[in-house]
C-alpha cells in the first residue's frame, strides 16, 4: 500500500473517504454518516475510531503511505481550534490520528483543501493566484497564493462574514454578512419566511426563480447582488486571476453565474476582473485536496527518514 | 560603493532618495521635486534622467551596488502599468534604468515596498502575516504573506476602493469606497464642503474635532467608522496578525487609533482581531523598502554572476 494514500473529508453529517494513488485516481471510494457517540455528539474519539476503521476498509487491512483528513472550522497546524459542525474545540487531531495509524498524517481545513485540489488538478490548475468560493450551507473562500493555500492560523477566508451591505442580521452576531443572504441555507430559509411555505432548500427556490416565481426571483436576485459584492471586495483587495465557483448553489450553473458576472462587472471600475470558472471537482474537491496533503506529508516524512 | 545601494521613492510631487548600507543605515539623504518635462508632464525619460543624476550625487559619481526605485500605481514585474500620479502607462522603468545605470535595478510599488520595510525593520518585524495601511491622499494596503509582499500583477491591495457602505460616490466611478470618506484628502474636502470654508487639509479637521467642533467631529467620526469597516473586511478575509497604521492621517495618533480599534472590536464577532500598531518608519518606509529590494536584486545578480 506504499503507492496509495487514504483521504477523508469529514463533515458534520457525512464522511467522504477515498484510496488515492499519486495521480489522485480514486482506487476505492466510501461514504458514510459521521460517527456520533452517546448523546448524539460527534466526539473526536468516535471520529478517530471511524477514521481507523475506514482506513482499514479502504486498504484491505494494509497500511497506506499516508493519511489526509480535512474538516470544516478553524483548523491550522494539525489542530481543529474550533469546528461548529463537529462541535470540536482545540482538538489536536493530526497527533491523535498519527498515534493511532502509525503513518504520516495531514490534517487541514476542508475548503482550503478543496482550493488546493481545484488549483492543482481542477479548474484553476496552472494559475498562481486564485480563489475557491464554495457556496453551500455556509460560504468561505480558499485563498491560493502561488498555488498554495493561505491560512493565517486558520482564520483567513471567512468571506461569508464580510459585510455586503444588506443590513440583515447574521447568526454570527454581525449585520450584513454575505452568508446571511447568499448561502444555500439562507436562500431556502428566506424564501420560506417570505412565502410561509416549508423550507425545502435552495434548489427549489432557484427552480422557482427560473420558472418566474416573483418571490423566488426576489430572494435569488438579492443573493446574486450579495455574491457580486463579495466578489468585488475579493477582487479589490486580493485580485485573484481566477475565482472558482463551487458548492451546491453553483449547481444552478450559468443561470446564477451569468448575472453574478454581470453585476460584478458593473461594480468594478479600474480593478482587474477575475475570470469566473465553474469548479471541476464537485463535492470531491475536499477529499482530493486531503489526498494531495497526504502525499505532501508522506513525501516530507520520506525525505526526513 | 559596493557596500551601498541607492533607494528612491518617487511620488507625483517629490522624490525621496537615500544611500543605504546593508543595515539600511541612511548614509546620505536627498529630497527634491519630481522632474517635469515641457508642458508640466512627468515623463519617464525626465524622471530617468533625474534618477541618474541623484544616483551620481548620492554616490559622489561612483557606482552603487544596486538601485531600488518605487512609485505609486499598478506596478509589477519591473513595469509601471499605470500610475495616475505620474501620468505613466506601461513604462518598463526597471529596464530603462538598468540600461542607464549599468547596475542591478529593482522597480516596484511604493506601498508594497513600505509594507516590506515595516515587516522587515519596522513595526511588524518578525510577523509572518501583516498588513501595512497608509492613509494619506489615497488608501491602499500592502498585504504581507510570510513576510513577503503579495502583488498579484500589481492589482492587489486596493482597499481604498472597497465598499464600506456609506453610499457616497468615489472619483473612481464606484460608490461607497473607503477612500471617499477616510483618506486625508477626503476628510479635508468634505469638511470644506460641509462648512463652506477653504480646504486646509485633514490635519486642521482632526485638530478641530479634537477641540470639539461638531462639523469636524461628524466628518472625523465617519472616517473612523469607514476605517473600522475596512479593517473588518481585511480581518475577515485575510486575518493578518498585525495591521501597521501609517500615512499622514495616522499622525493623529491615539486620538484616531483608539476609536478605530473600538469600532473594529464591535464589528468583529468570531474573527481574530489583528493587533493595530503605529508605523515606525514614517514617510521613510517606501524609500527603505526600495533599499531592501535593491539589496535583493543585487544579491540575486551576484549569485547569478
Amino acid at each position: 500500500m506504499d503507492s496509495a494514500v487514504v483521504a477523508l473529508d469529514i463533515g458534520g453529517t457525512a464522511i467522504k473517504a477515498a484510496l488515492l494513488d499519486r495521480e489522485l485516481t480514486e482506487l476505492k471510494v466510501l461514504r458514510q454518516p459521521t460517527a456520533r457517540a452517546l448523546g448524539g455528539h460527534t466526539t473526536a474519539a468516535a471520529v478517530a475510531e471511524q477514521v481507523v476503521a475506514l482506513t482499514g476498509e479502504l486498504t484491505g487491512g494494509g497500511r497506506p503511505a499516508g493519511v489526509g483528513v480535512v474538516v470544516p472550522g478553524i483548523v491550522d497546524g494539525g489542530v481543529a481550534h474550533y469546528s461548529s459542525n463537529l462541535g470540536w474545540r482545540e482538538v489536536p487531531f493530526a497527533a491523535i490520528l498519527a498515534e493511532r495509524l502509525g503513518v504520516p498524517v495531514a490534517f487541514d481545513h476542508d475548503v482550503r483543501a478543496g482550493g488546493l485540489a481545484e488549483a492543482t488538478v481542477g479548474a484553476a490548475r496552472g494559475v498562481a493566484n486564485s480563489a475557491f468560493l464554495p457556496v453551500g450551507t455556509g460560504i468561505a473562500v480558499a485563498i491560493m497564493i502561488d498555488g498554495k493555500p493561505y491560512a493565517s492560523g486558520g482564520y483567513a477566508g471567512e468571506i461569508g462574514h464580510a459585510d455586503v451591505g444588506h443590513g440583515l442580521p447574521c447568526p454570527c452576531g454581525a449585520v450584513g454578512c454575505l452568508e446571511a443572504v447568499a448561502s444555500a441555507s439562507a436562500i431556502g430559509r428566506r424564501y420560506a419566511e417570505r412565502t410561509g411555505r416549508a423550507d425545502e432548500g435552495a434548489r427549489v427556490v432557484v427552480d422557482a426563480a427560473r420558472a418566474g416565481d416573483p418571490d423566488a426571483r426576489a430572494i435569488f436576485d438579492e443573493a446574486v447582488d450579495a455574491l457580486a459584492r463579495g466578489l468585488r471586495l475579493l477582487t479589490t483587495v486580493l485580485a485573484p486571476e481566477v475565482v472558482v465557483l463551487g458548492g451546491g448553489l453553483f449547481g444552478a450553473g450559468e443561470f446564477l453565474v451569468e448575472p453574478v458576472r454581470r453585476a460584478l462587472g458593473e461594480y468594478l471600475t479600474f480593478q482587474r476582473a477575475p475570470e469566473l470558472r465553474m469548479a471541476e471537482l464537485g463535492d470531491r474537491a475536499g477529499c482530493l485536496g486531503a489526498g494531495l496533503l497526504a502525499w505532501q506529508v508522506t513525501d516530507a516524512a520520506g525525505i526526513g527518514a
